[in-house]
């Protein structure tokens, strides 16, 4: 019996998160649901898309994976279904799978189904809560043996989120915070790969905004407390990072905003 | 081996849920548990009730409902255990599952029973700590297949919190706000029903304190961001909403404020 | 199979939780895991300690317990893993496991060993993110039936936090604030054992900063709404209270603060 994750932005205090857990645990009493977060923040889908892919594939073959991060729920978008090489994933067509989508679609062609077999759904469908009418059910479905080819109809391509790629100069690499984890770490869409490209080989200086850390490390206790450094971090990306203190306060960074590797 | 749902406000920061989770696995090893929600705000015993009463149902049948939300814990109070149809629910005698029984009790009679039965809590009791001690070994033992009728004597009524209905007049409809949510869309006692007895057919306006609301729609997205719309949400009543913006923050509304609907 | 749990202050925010239970599900599919909490404050290791001393005790014989609060997450300090009669407890060498530890040493010496086998790891082992690379690896194996002893060699100690005794004296006791509940209550090193020494038998004030209770109870509700209360809590320690209030923002208290029994 697979896994079941979500990752959504209903948080913790209301109903909506029991409510798919009891839909499932009806259709599917044996599937095991582990919450990736409910707390993406602020319907930002892609700070969901980040989450997501920073963790999708720690989970072992045949999990599914929901993300319902929809601030146009109800709205005509559709609702996706795709399977890859090791996972199934289901959210609604906005984009809020591009950066787990990426990450294996070098493997092999992707199989994507929109969901309108009704008959997986709970009925009747509201107009505003698809989590608990659509996505959990189907999941769940999924999880009982239901065939992937019966959630709807091939389509040919899903919503992409526009994720910048660092520009690589002989000025240095220019990037942009991506992420700001609850410590308040900078996390950027520079990868460990885009350094070997800097021509000095180790990077010099990390410029955000008005300030510069020139302390290039490996563990966050290497400078002394709210002391900054910049590293490398699980994300196998550049972090920018203050010891014991938050990057985004000392910084006052949004996600966006640009940094400078020399 | 039934679910057992925990409605509470004791946080997730602390250890309490931990200790009954603890306490529970002990006694029925593979008793599984959700939780619906532990952040009822400020001990209010009425958004827990809310709360519960939004998702119970989407639960299996045998599900064994625990909902603590209790200012007054240690004073002499009891702890009541009722049996419906499809579930057990397990609370201090303070109103918390009014909203949940009026769901249900229209099906058949309910047995009421007081938790009495010191052979199925956790010795010694303390005497602020009810979840871990009563509420939580009790879930398990039921779980685990102890009968209905050991947790106690059968009790006659169990208090009930006022729940105003909303007034139906020829100028139209008086409710109030009853939950707001975290995404702060305000919940109104006012249900699709009430709405069917307005004599134009549809509503025109929501009145919530100086502020009219003239959009009544289907989703959030029919408004631009930021503008405010009314729909009938998930759970089946009128909600005020602001497309990716608080309502409550706009309103400057609590819970118990006035909505009026001509 | 055992149950593993988990104290952390990763927070559910991102996915350094979700990507644990990933590891775990890979390992040990059948391992059920428990989320103490990942809501440790601002990587307070006593706080830390505090919550998982709280609670361990009422999970069942074989759990292992995991607790990451870990500051100095990738400098040279060591895993370690330590087994009880009843428990197996993983977490960095930084006295997280203090107060867990002392109330059961007095049992039967411990096992201690330091986490180095490396077969055991979720490779590559990233240099900031050991929860996900090094505890639930680690966690899982053993849950899955890997001998205690695979983890590594022996070692003779571990790191230990001061945590002041109160001071037991003619005038009274003088204790401290050890930590702060979500509800503001103010739980102290004082424990009930402590107020059987005093003179007069039974405790008469309770001095905090500036202020003084005088109320000692058994119960949050003896008081009226708002006034303070001081009784044993159920961790069998002195708490100051106030009923439906914080007391922490009623007497700007923070932990270390003194408490003045007489």
């Amino acid at each position: 019996m697979p896994l079941i994750t979500f990752t959504t932005d209903f948080g913790t205090r209301d109903w909506f998160v029991a409510a798919m857990k009891g839909v499932i645990a009806g259709i599917a009493p044996d599937a095991r649901v582990v919450d990736v977060t409910h707390e993406v923040a602020g319907q930002d889908i892609l700070a969901g898309a980040f989450v997501l892919a920073q963790c999708f594939q720690n989970f072992p073959r045949g999990t599914i994976h929901v993300a319902i991060v929809d601030p146009g729920v109800g709205s005509p978008r559709r609702a996706i279904a795709v399977k890859t090489a090791d996972y199934i994933f289901l959210s609604p067509d906005n984009g809020v799978l591009t950066l787990a989508v990426a990450a294996v679609s070098d493997r092999r062609p992707l199989e994507i189904r929109a969901i309108e077999n009704e008959r997986l759904f709970n009925r009747p469908v509201s107009r505003t809560v698809h989590g608990r009418d659509i996505f959990a059910p189907v999941a769940a479905h999924l999880a009982a043996g239901v065939e992937f080819e019966e959630v709807g109809p091939v389509i040919k391509s899903i919503a992409k989120l526009e994720t910048a790629e660092p520009k690589v100069t002989k000025m240095g690499i220019e990037g942009r915070v991506m992420f700001v984890d609850r410590f308040g770490n900078l996390i950027t869409n520079i990868e460990a790969r885009h350094l070997e490209q800097l021509p000095a080989g180790e990077p010099k200086s990390f410029r955000i905004g008005r300030h510069v850390i020139r302390k290039f490390g490996r563990f966050y206790a290497e400078v002394p407390l709210g002391k900054a450094i910049a590293l490398i971090g699980s994300s196998n990306r550049v972090e920018l990072c203050v010891y014991l203190g938050s990057a985004q306060e000392k910084y006052g960074t949004r996600v966006g905003d640009k940094v400078l590797v020399t």
